[in-house]
């Protein structure tokens, strides 16, 4: 039985690496005239303050604002949350306590301590002053971003902490709202787009200038991101949402199924892959697909992402299986397996991982704990999910008495030299006894 | 007395926000001449690969090399290492030495915690798999910035570090492949600029792709830095190297003076601004700079560098000081203070912080064991030294079972069904106790 919904790869195929390749490749999202004109936006902003901001606002999200409606005040997102029904509140507070839990443990604490020569050497970790966080409007508002987003910097300290969020046509969402109540932002205002992270990378006179600007947004915002990163701090550019499952026999090849869907209802772009070693169990999730697909109320965005972006590899066995794991180095990785453990210490580039059949994604995405904003397009091979981290930072410290500082200076004023660098020798040797 | 070398402002003059900000006002590095012939060195280097490679390395540094000359091997390493005159190689021996220590103490570690739901979550910690570090050539080709680069990531684990340092006119450093050397480099290849940087982002048939790029490099690889960040990850975008001095009347006039030179020396931009509410110690400290400017090798970058971004600062108090300190988020900041310890938690950004007058800049820059790789341009703001990190990754673990997956499932699906994600909801559904 052949699935018609999602491409099929044998390991062993001869054009597997140019199949998987072209199913794995992302826009770089280096669009030119996307570029041009951001860094137009960008510079009105910077040049004319809250008049460009106003201007664009109205503009891009088909409003007749004020200046004053730009503010969401904090009475509003009380309301919000007031008028929340009853058990999508205890969801969101849920989710935030568990979240708020699971961060907690990942503050960093500053550090002391004196080397063997006397030298107190140290690092002290300190919060930022001031963050934004981005949040979409439109179809993609999520509430649980709100929470994966400030939740993290609250925990860290950070002392103000920003949200902007566009209103398109004066729309608010009042699901957004009440997630910002929860989280505890300070300040929010009803702006989007580049010109919203223009807004936080330089400041007007409504909007405060912020130290870093995290949160996801559409090819304008990942764009301005980008420009801005230096002037302040930014996450990361995320990229398409991704899951690769491992699965094995063990595995309800549903259940399979629903998480390969969950994933890929995300939009047209978004990835979903299997991973499995077993042939018969490929086919078992295949049919799955193919029955369960009609059901679902996104079905034409499922089909279209798992037509594109979607695939049931085959595989040898758990070796290739945790190669390919690896190559991939997905946002999102669960493996459906009857012995997860014994897989995982052989995962090393992965956003999260999902332990087993009864841990899948979508428990991950609003309530386990860890965050969901993880890194997507292989970028896991070199970067890490959102957390408290992204809101603290680090200050060496050294404090040197004269003995300490007679012995580095030693070995300073010979490298110094040997750069030609004399005043810094000059600097060293000061500090030697006399 | 006045001093002609350097600005001379006053924290109550009507015009001080102005000047302090003309000095501390740094380029944005946005060159759109860079930035069109950089995206045109990748593009070459991403379509002919080695060939593009090999041409851009002859035509930029003035080469006529094969592509066998762009590998530098493993002997050449050995060779100048032992070459090195004795107290030179024991100097960078003691500085590895003590670098290596400090950053063992930034190793993170993988964490696991079972939540009070029977829910098994954690952090598993890795370290990348390939970094290259960028190693200037020519004049600012400094050994001790191999060091700071390489061993943070050997510390962390990586499992293959690949060097690129550009040999102008076949002119290759041997003090900087001693520390190669020494810091245990794997690979080395003799190329630089864009190019190098494209290769190490991209990978060639001779150059392995990277999943980090670290090190710091002129306007061109800066600008590549920038334009590949996404596809690998950069460490950051460093701007000129700065220091900002606290001082009080316990401190020595010449040393101060010294200090603010070693940092001026590095090049016409580097900036070095005293701050003190001394204004009998800033006179003194002026005197200093008079007298003893002359003697120094690189009087003229020095002088130039104090013109344009030094300044003596005369403040109210430690309060006023504080402020600025934290508004400038200067990459080094030097407490010479008789009470060091008493100002420091005031400090919310600085890249590293110099306790006591026998902390010298310099001793940081080359052996006390923290990283010399800062933030600069009021980046502290928001990020942190290079340390081990930075080669390291974390992926978060959550395990679910049948209990601890139901508890879940109800807040997942309330959620995922507020936000229209219905296969989200079906997903966390299936893991409901039946």
């Amino acid at each position: 039985m052949t699935s018609h919904s999602i491409n099929r790869l044998a390991h062993d195929d001869h054009d597997f690496d140019v199949r998987l390749e072209a199913i794995l490749e992302r826009s770089e999202g280096n669009d030119p005239a996307i570029e041009g004109r951001v860094r137009e936006i960008i510079a009105g902003v910077r040049e004319r303050g809250d008049d460009a901001l106003l201007e664009y606002t109205n503009r891009y999200d088909r409003r007749q604002a004020q200046l004053a409606d730009l503010t969401i005040p904090q009475a509003a997102l009380t309301a919000a949350l007031d008028g929340l029904d009853a058990e999508l509140r205890a969801a969101l507070q849920d989710a935030a306590d568990r979240v708020r839990r699971y961060h907690e443990k990942q503050v960093q604490q500053s550090w002391r301590y004196v080397d063997d020569d006397g030298i107190e050497l140290g690092q002290q970790v300190t919060p930022l002053d001031r963050a934004g966080v981005y949040v979409p409007g439109g179809k993609a508002a999520y509430p649980s971003s709100v929470l994966m987003n400030v939740i993290p910097a609250r925990v860290a300290g950070v002392g103000e902490v920003v949200m902007v969020v566009p209103t398109p046509d004066d729309q608010r969402n009042p699901l957004v709202l009440a997630a910002a109540a929860i989280a505890g932002v300070d300040r929010v205002f009803a702006i989007g787009g580049a010109q919203a992270v223009a807004a936080l990378a330089y400041g007007t006179e409504l909007v405060p200038r912020v130290d870093k600007i995290v949160g996801p947004g559409n090819a304008y915002v990942a764009m301005a991101k980008r420009l801005v990163f230096g002037r302040v701090g930014i996450d990361m550019i995320a990229g398409p949402s991704e899951v690769l499952i491992v699965a094995d026999a063990s595995a309800d090849p549903d259940w399979v199924a629903m998480d390969l869907f969950a994933q890929a209802e995300h939009d047209e772009l978004a990835s979903a892959i299997l991973i499995t070693a077993d042939a018969d169990f490929a086919e078992r999730v295949a049919a799955s697909i193919e029955r369960l697909l009609p059901e679902m109320e996104r079905a034409e965005i499922i089909a279209t992402a798992l037509r594109d972006n979607g695939a049931i590899v085959t595989v040898a066995d758990a070796d290739a299986a945790a190669a390919l794991v690896n190559r991939m180095a997905p946002e999102h990785l669960e493996l459906a397996l009857a012995d997860p453990e014994a897989f995982l210490p052989r995962v090393r580039h992965a956003g999260a991982i999902f332990l087993g059949h009864y841990s899948a994604e979508s428990l991950g995405d609003y309530c386990a704990g860890p965050n969901h904003v993880l890194p997507t397009s292989r970028t896991a091979r070199f970067s890490s999910p959102l957390g408290v981290y992204d809101f603290q930072k680090r200050s060496s410290i050294i404090g040197c008495n004269a003995a300490g500082a007679d012995k580095l200076a030693q070995t300073a004023s010979v490298l110094a030299r040997g750069e030609g660098l004399t005043a810094h020798a000059r600097s060293a040797e000061y500090r030697r006894k006399p």
